[in-house]
């Protein structure tokens, strides 16, 4: 992308007269985009573009529980419970990200992984994109957190994490979705049989 | 808020030791901190601030329908289909916006509401928080969209918008979200009777 470049895109009744970067660090830009709406009017549009992937993992071990990791949120300014959850590079499978998090937030390895969910996080703002993976065949060895997390971890039913989402007792969108999205899709036998197994114990 | 102020947050592992404006548009701004992290080393946190509140609504008729709507989503430069969803203020209702999306989006105007739903959208970048209401007593009349909105409404049986959000058609976080929860709370008996019964007939 080249700042001030006239950009045509098909299909978009937005008609982008020229963009640029208004902000940028090592993990986020707004590009603003000198705009004609839907209408034909003149407007601005700034996107808040998002460097990494995020990806988002569900660990069901056989016992049928799952993780939680607690952290505080700075930009919510809370303590939040959540699923392990990271960004990952662009270019990297969601698969190899995930196991990362999973890794550093929780000391679990995990021998199976399947993608389960795909999802923008706020599409009117930003083009964040999400992937959510269950990973299963877990082993525990010491957490490896990064220097910016300070974490709790919570190993708890998988039933149990479903009723803190349903509640609200869980506000972070990722964790919610996937505990919901999961729960759906074992209700209806739509997840690989180990899942299945493993959720019907825990729940 | 002022600029470079040292700021103190309780319960916060993260030390701010000055924060300003590094971007402002009439919808959100990028509010840059400097920072020690919670290991106590300095780093720079650039929160996005969203200047609105998210409000999503989830409409049932009498016959258990209810009502996407598609439109061209220029952050991501892709057509989606969605739920009725929208920004409103901050100090007003969510019941009083999301009215106002539905009517505008969609035609429809709503005898009651049932809040159900609160999340954040993406918690380690964004303070956006996010509402959904379910609506019901439907009366339709012409919609009104705004101008930098061109949209297309589709009615449909509540089980085949959720069936669109469980194989990843609809691609929207908000959208997906309120599907699923509304189906796991009226599998629990967890909504007002009229719902259920709507739901139930929508499936």
């Amino acid at each position: 992308m080249t700042d001030d470049e006239p950009v045509e895109a098909e299909g978009n009744p937005w008609t982008v007269l020229s963009r640029r970067v208004a902000y940028d660090n090592n993990w986020i830009q707004v590009i603003e985009h000198d705009v004609l709406n839907p209408a034909g009017n003149p407007g601005l549009y700034g996107v808040v573009h998002v460097k990494s992937l995020a990806v988002g993992v569900l660990p069901i071990d056989d016992d049928g529980a799952t993780y939680l990791v607690g952290q505080y949120r700075f930009p919510g300014d809370y303590f939040s419970w959540e699923l392990p959850e990271g960004g990952g590079a662009m270019d990297v499978p969601a698969e190899i990200s995930g196991a990362r998090e999973l890794r550093e937030e929780t000391g679990l390895t995990a021998a199976r992984w399947h993608q389960f969910l795909r999802m923008d996080l706020s599409n009117a703002i930003s083009d964040e994109r999400a992937v959510g993976l269950i990973a299963w065949g877990l082993r525990q060895f010491a957490p490896e957190p990064e220097e910016d997390e300070k974490i709790i971890v919570r190993r708890m039913p998988f039933g149990e994490a479903l009723a803190m989402a349903l509640s609200g007792e869980i506000v972070d969108s990722f964790a919610q979705t996937m505990l919901f999205k999961a729960k759906l899709l074992a209700d209806l036998g739509a997840l690989p049989d180990p899942v299945l197994k493993r959720l019907a114990v825990g729940q």
